[in-house]
C-alpha cells in the first residue's frame, strides 16, 4: 500500500469526504497519546472467544465474497440490489443467523438520458460532453452499460440553455465572493466543482444564488492526476470518471424526502418539519467528468477567478459566465418512482432476559453507485467475515448476552434512505427494538487505503483503542492501536449511523480504512469495481481482514463474549465528559471569531459538564467496584448497566434542532452547511455564525439542561434496581 | 441429626433397600480413600456460575415447596398427581425453563377394600387386623383416608382361607429353610418380614412356593423399635404403619407390565419377553404392620423358626403352619385400570448445534404412597431448587453447552412406570432425544438421613468426588468429600434410573443422605409426612440445600456450565476399566464359593479389559492434551466427547440379559433374587449361581465381545472427525 502511503504527504487538511468543517478546522477529539497507549495496554487479553473469532476472517474468503458482490451493477432499488440482499441474507443464514430481508418503500430516481452541450448563438452544437465513463481495456467490468448513468439522484428532469457561471466549491462563501465581483449567478448554470462539502448543500446553494441549473465536477486537483496515477495506472480518478451520488439536503433531514413507508403514520412533514420540495432541489443537477469539465469551463468569459478558485487542469480558471457567443444546453431527464430498497436485518438473539437485553447493531449499506467494490461492499465483505466468525462461535455453542444485529442496509446511495426507515420504525412505539440499543457500529467504504479512520460517540473511545491493541495494522504488524491517531472524529453524516445517532440518541462508531484526508479516487464510479480493489485498493484484502476483526471484535465486547457474564458495559463517560469540555471551549472560539466583542453566557453549560465530569467519575469508580465484584453483582450490575447504556439519550432534544427538528443530538450534527461533516454543539455553534444570539443563548440553556439530566440520570447508578 | 448418627453405629450390613446382594457382600467399588482425597483437592475452582449456583438453594425455600408438594395425598394417577404434575411444569416455567406434562398410559392399582382375620373353625372371627395407620395428633395430616389405603400395588383381588406360614424374608433360601424343616408352603397364606430383598421377589418366591396368599409385614426389627424410638417420638416406624409398595417382578422387566403406551408399536411380550401375568404375582398380597403382624405370629403353631427367622417381636417366632383351630382369611378386593400418569418435562435448550448435543437429565419422581415427604418429595424440593438455581443462572444470560432435561416422573411407585416409558419412547427411534444422552441423575429419596450415599456408573465418580468438594456437609460444615466413603455403589434397581442405565446404557448416577444403611422408619408410610421432616428427618433442611448443590453442580459440571467453552467431557474411564477388573474378581470368588471345583476361562474377558483400560488410559492422556488446548481445538473435543459420552453404550448386549432381555448392559443389572441390589456382570453371575456352566461361558463371551467394542470405540478417540 505504498503508494497511499505516498499520498498521505500530500493530504489536504480538508477534502470532500473528510471531516472539514465550514472553518476549516478539525472537529476531532484527541483523546491525548498517553492516554491511548495507556489503555491499549491495560485492555484484557482476548479470550478464547475473542481469538478463535479474530482467527476466522481471512482474505480469500472476502476477495471471494467482493468478487461475487461485485459481480453485477447493484444499484439500490434494482433487481441487482434484490439479488446481492438474497445474497447477504443466505450467507447470515448459512452460519445460523436468523436473518430476513426487510424491504422499505421509499422515492427512487433513475436515469432516463441527459446531454450538456455547448451551443452557439443559433442553437448549434458546437461541443457535447460525454457523460459516460470510458471503457477501460484493463478492468473489464467497465464495459457496462451503467458507465451512461452518470446522474445526481433526486435532480429533477429539465431542458435549461443558459450561460454558465463558474462557483468554485459552491459554498455559501464562493457564492458571496462571484456577487463581490459582480457575476451574477441567476439566470445560469452553476459549475461547481466537489469538495469541502456535501453535494446536496452546492446544489441548494447554487437554487438559492438564483440558478436555473448545476453541474457539479472532479476537479483533478482535489480528485484525479494533481493526487497521484489515474486509473488503471494507479488509483486516481481519470479523465472520464464522473461522481454519481444524491442531492437532497442531507443536513435538513436524512432518509427519504417523501416518508414513503410513513413510519408509525407520520409524514416528512411531521418528521422533519419540510415537504419533500424543500428537502430536495428543484433545479436539474449533473455531475461531469473533469474531461468533459474542460470544454464549459474553458468556454468561459468574465474575469479571471481568485485563486481559491483555481484547480488543477490546465487552463486558465475564470469566474464566467460563458463567453457570449454560447450558450449551455442542459437536459436532464430522470425518472421518480416510489419503490422497495431492500434492508437485510440478521439477528444472533441474546442470552440476558428480552426486558435487560441492550442490542448491538453492525451495519454496513450495500447498495452501490454501480459496483461499488470499495464503496460500500469492501465494507459488506467484512460484514460478512464478521458474520463468519460469529458463525464459528455459534457452531461452537457461545451465544452473546445481548443481541446482535447485523444489518444490511439498501437506499444509502440516495440518502441514507434504508437505515433511516430501519431506524424509525423501530426506534419508535411500545417495545421498540432500538429503544434499549446499546451502540451501532457502522462501516462503509471498509478499504480505500491504509489508514486507519473512526468517527464516533466518545464514550466508545476506550473500547476502540481496546479493540485496535488486538488487531495488527496489516503492513507493519504491530497493533493497529499503534497506528491510530487517537482522534475519535465526531460523527457528521453521509452514512447510515446518522439515524441512530442524530435522531435515536443511540452512540456510535464509523470506521474505514481511508487513502488519508482524500477520499479514494474512483469513489462514485464505475471503476469502484472489482478490479480496482484487487490491483489498487487492497490487493491481498488484508484490510479487509484487519477491519473485519476490529468490527467484530468491537461487537463482541459490546454484547458480552468473553463468557464471564454480565459485567459493567465497557463505555467511558468520563471521556465524554471531556469532549463535552472541548465542544464549549469551541464554541467559545467560534463566538470569538464571529463577534469577539458579543458576551454569550456559557455558564449554565460549564456547571452542568461540570456536574457530568463529576458524574461520569464517580460511575466509573462505580464500573471498577462492580468489576471486582463481578458477574454475582448481577442486579446492581444490571441496573448500572441500564443506566450507562441508555446515557447517550439524555443528550436528545425533543423539540430537536433549531430549523431541522428531525436532528435531535445537542451535541453534535452534520454541518447546516457541510453536510457531512460534523458541528459540535450544532445549535449554539450555528445561531453564533448566523449571529442569532437570542437563539444561541437559549440553546446554551437547552443543551444545558441535557447535560444535566444526563448527569442526574448518571449519579443514580449507585442505586441498586431490583429487577 | 444425631438421632441418625447414633443410628449408623447400629447399621446393619445389608437391609431391604440397601445394597444387598443374595450372598450378603456389598457390590461397592472403593475407589480408594486417597485417590478421592487426591481427586478432590485437584477438582477445579467452581466458576462463578457455580458459586452462583451454590448460592441459591436455601432451606427456606426447600421446605416451602416440600410444605406445598405434600399437602395433599398424589398417588400416581390420581388428582392430586395431576395437580401436583402442574405445579411443578409451572415451577419449571417460573424459572424460565420449558415445561411441559407427559402423560403416559399405564396400569395402575387403587385398593377397594381388604380385610384379614384369625377365623375359627367355624369361621367367626377371632382377631382381625386393623389395616390402618392410626391418626397421630401430634401429625395431623396423619388423618386421612389414605391411612386405611394399605394395599401392594398390582395385588390381584382374592378371597383366600388357610393356615399361614412365616417364610423369614422370603428368600429362596428361607423357602428352602422351610422345606427342609418339613413345613409345607403349597395351600397357605406365606407370611414374609420386609427387608433384603424387593418386595415384588418375596410374592414371587411365595407364589414359587406354592403360597396361595402372601403378606408382608414390617418387622421391628429392621423397621420398628429395635432401630430406635418411633415416631412421633423418634424417626422410627410405629406398630400400626404399613410399608405400602408395589409387588411388580421388576428384575425381570421394569415399568408398565401391560406397556399400555406401547412404544413404538411394540408390546410387553416383545420388549420385555414376558407377558402381563409373568410380570406381577396372581396370588394376593396385602402388606401389614408389625402390629397386625403379631396376631398371626403369635397364632402360629410348628416349631420354633431358626435364628435367623427371628426378629424383635415380643413373641416366640415359629415356622407354622397357624395352630390346627385357627385359619387365616385374607381378602383383597383391589381395582385394575389403564390411565394417565403424569410426567413433567422440563428443558434447557443447550447451545451447541443439535447434532453435537449430549443432554444431561435430572430425574425424581413426583407421585408417592401417600404424601412422600422424604420419598421421593425431599427429592422434589430438591429439583426444584436445582431449577431455581439454573433459572437465576438462566435470567443472568447464562446458556449451558449441552441440553438439561429436569424430569418428575410419576408411576415410579407402581414400578418406575413413568420413566420407562419416557425412557422407551425416546430412546428409539430416528433422531431420538436420548440417542446421545450424557448421563442420568436421579435422586429419589432426596434425605431421609444424614449420609450421603451414591451409586452409578464409575465413569462419573471422578466427576462426583470433585463436586463434593465444593459442597458442604450440614453438620461438620467440612466438604462433602470428606464425609463420603469413596464408595460408588453399582446400580441395581427400585428407582427411575433403571431404564436409562440398564435398558439405554447411559451413564447414571443416583444419590441419597441416608440414616445408614437401613431404609428410613416411616418408608412408604402415612407418616412419611411433612411432620416427619419437619421434626425428625431434615428439621433444617439443610441436607436439602446440600442434595440441590450436589445435583446441580453435577449437572452443571456436564452440561459445560463454567463458559469456558467446549472442553473434554469429565468421565473418567480408567475408573470404568479398574471397576470391570473388580467385577471379574468377584465373579471368580462368585465361582468359587459356589463349584470350587468347576474351571470357566475368564480370559476374553480378562484380555478385552486389559485391552479397555489401556484404551482408557490413553484416552485420559488424551482428554489432557485437549483441555491443554482448549476450546479452539473445537473439532477434536468434538470428536473425543462423541466417543466419550457414547462409550457406555457399547456395553449394551442386543439381545439382553438370560431370561429378561429388556436389561441389556453387561456390566450390572437389579439382582434377579434381590430387586434392589446390584449384580455385576449380572448374565455371567447368576448362571454361575444357576450352575449353568455353559451359560456361563457363553455370556462370558458375549460380555468380552461388548468390552472390546468399547476399548476398539475408544481407541479412536484420537482421530479428528471433521464436523
Amino acid at each position: 500500500m505504498p503508494r497511499f502511503l505516498i499520498v498521505v504527504a500530500l493530504t489536504l487538511p480538508v477534502s470532500g469526504r473528510g471531516h472539514c468543517t465550514l472553518d476549516g478546522k478539525a472537529s476531532h477529539h484527541d483523546l491525548g497519546t498517553e492516554a491511548v497507549q495507556a489503555m491499549s495496554k491495560s485492555a484484557a487479553q482476548p479470550s478464547w472467544q475473542e481469538s478463535l473469532f479474530l482467527s476466522i476472517p481471512s482474505n480469500s474468503s472476502a476477495r471471494a465474497s467482493l468478487e461475487y458482490i461485485t459481480s453485477k451493477p447493484h444499484v439500490a432499488g434494482t433487481v441487482g440490489d434484490l439479488h446481492m440482499a438474497e445474497y447477504v441474507r443466505d450467507s447470515f443464514r448459512r452460519e445460523g443467523i436468523t436473518a430476513e430481508l426487510d424491504p422499505q418503500k421509499v422515492l427512487l430516481t433513475y436515469p432516463i438520458r441527459s446531454a450538456l452541450q455547448l451551443v452557439d448563438s443559433t442553437g448549434r452544437v458546437v461541443s457535447a460532453a460525454k457523460l459516460a465513463e470510458d471503457v477501460l481495456q484493463e478492468d473489464n467490468t467497465s464495459d457496462t452499460w451503467w458507465r451512461n448513468h452518470t446522474f445526481n439522484a433526486f435532480s429533477p428532469s429539465g431542458d435549461v440553455t443558459a450561460p454558465v457561471v463558474y462557483a468554485n466549491f459552491g459554498l455559501p462563501e464562493d457564492f458571496a465572493a462571484l456577487k463581490a465581483a459582480g457575476v451574477d449567478v441567476r439566470g445560469t448554470i452553476a459549475l461547481m466543482r466537489y469538495g469541502k462539502c456535501f453535494r446536496g448543500l452546492k446544489a441548494m446553494n447554487a437554487q438559492k444564488a438564483g440558478a436555473l441549473a448545476a453541474a457539479i465536477y472532479s476537479d483533478p486537483e482535489q480528485d484525479g492526476y494533481a493526487q497521484g496515477s489515474v486509473y488503471p495506472y494507479g488509483p486516481w480518478r481519470p479523465e472520464s470518471s464522473v461522481q454519481r451520488g444524491s442531492i437532497q439536503f442531507i443536513s435538513l433531514c436524512a432518509g427519504d424526502p417523501t416518508r414513503a413507508y410513513a413510519p408509525h403514520g407520520k409524514s416528512v412533514e411531521e418528521l422533519c418539519g419540510y415537504s419533500r420540495e424543500e428537502l430536495i432541489p428543484q433545479i436539474p443537477v449533473l455531475p461531469i467528468s473533469y474531461g468533459d469539465a474542460a470544454i464549459f469551463l474553458d468556454s468561459l468569459g468574465g474575469k479571471e477567478a481568485p485563486a481559491s478558485f483555481k484547480g488543477a487542469l490546465n487552463i486558465t480558471y475564470r469566474t464566467g459566465p460563458t463567453q457570449m457567443q454560447y450558450k449551455v444546453r442542459m437536459q436532464v431527464d430522470n425518472h421518480f418512482q416510489s419503490s422497495p430498497v431492500w434492508n437485510v436485518v440478521g439477528k444472533i438473539p441474546g442470552t440476558l432476559p428480552a426486558d435487560l437485553d441492550q442490542p448491538v447493531l453492525l451495519g454496513n449499506h450495500r447498495d452501490a453507485w454501480v459496483y461499488g467494490a470499495a464503496d460500500p461492499n469492501s465494507g459488506t465483505a467484512q460484514l460478512l467475515e464478521v458474520a463468519k466468525g460469529l458463525g464459528e462461535l455459534l457452531r461452537r455453542g457461545w451465544r452473546p448476552l445481548r443481541s446482535i444485529y447485523l444489518c444490511s442496509w439498501s437506499g444509502e446511495e440516495y440518502g441514507l434512505l434504508g437505515s433511516t426507515a430501519w431506524g424509525e420504525v423501530n426506534g419508535d412505539g411500545p417495545g421498540a427494538l432500538l429503544k434499549r440499543a446499546l451502540a451501532y457500529l457502522n462501516v462503509d467504504v471498509g478499504v480505500s487505503g491504509a489508514h486507519f479512520r473512526a468517527a464516533g460517540t466518545p464514550s466508545l473511545a476506550q473500547l476502540l483503542s481496546g479493540v485496535l491493541g488486538q488487531v495488527h495494522h496489516p503492513a507493519s504488524q504491530k497493533p493497529l492501536s499503534e497506528h491510530w491517531s487517537g482522534r475519535l472524529y465526531s460523527l457528521g453524516s453521509g452514512s447510515d449511523y446518522t439515524v441512530f445517532i442524530d435522531r435515536l440518541g443511540i452512540p456510535s462508531l464509523d470506521m474505514s480504512f481511508t487513502p488519508g484526508e482524500a477520499h479514494y479516487g474512483v469513489y462514485h464510479s464505475v471503476y469502484d469495481s472489482f478490479n480496482w480493489m484487487a490491483t489498487e485498493g487492497d490487493p491481498n484484502f488484508t484490510y479487509h481482514v484487519a477491519m473485519s476483526q476490529v468490527w467484530g471484535l468491537t461487537a463482541l465486547r459490546l454484547a458480552g463474549s468473553d463468557d464471564r457474564g454480565n459485567l459493567p458495559l465497557p463505555l467511558n463517560l468520563s471521556i465524554q465528559a471531556q469532549a463535552i469540555s472541548s465542544y464549549i471551549a469551541e464554541a467559545k472560539q467560534t463566538l470569538n471569531h464571529t463577534a469577539p466583542e458579543r458576551v454569550l453566557r456559557f455558564e449554565p453549560l460549564e456547571q452542568a459538564t461540570a456536574a457530568f465530569l463529576q458524574a461520569a467519575d464517580k460511575s466509573s469508580e462505580e464500573a471498577d467496584r462492580l468489576r471486582k465484584l463481578g458477574p454475582p453483582a448481577f442486579d446492581e450490575i444490571v441496573a448500572f448497566n441500564n443506566k450507562i447504556g441508555l446515557l447517550e439519550r439524555s443528550f436528545l432534544m425533543e423539540s430537536g434542532l433549531p430549523g431541522r427538528k428531525w436532528f435531535r443530538h445537542c451535541l453534535q450534527a452534520p454541518g447546516l452547511y457541510t453536510g457531512y461533516a460534523a458541528k459540535t454543539l450544532p445549535g449554539i455553534t450555528e445561531a453564533i455564525s448566523a449571529k442569532d444570539w437570542q437563539l444561541a443563548q437559549a440553546q446554551i440553556q437547552a443543551c444545558a439542561e441535557r447535560i444535566w439530566s444526563a448527569a442526574s440520570a448518571l449519579s443514580d447508578v449507585g442505586l441498586v434496581i431490583a429487577v
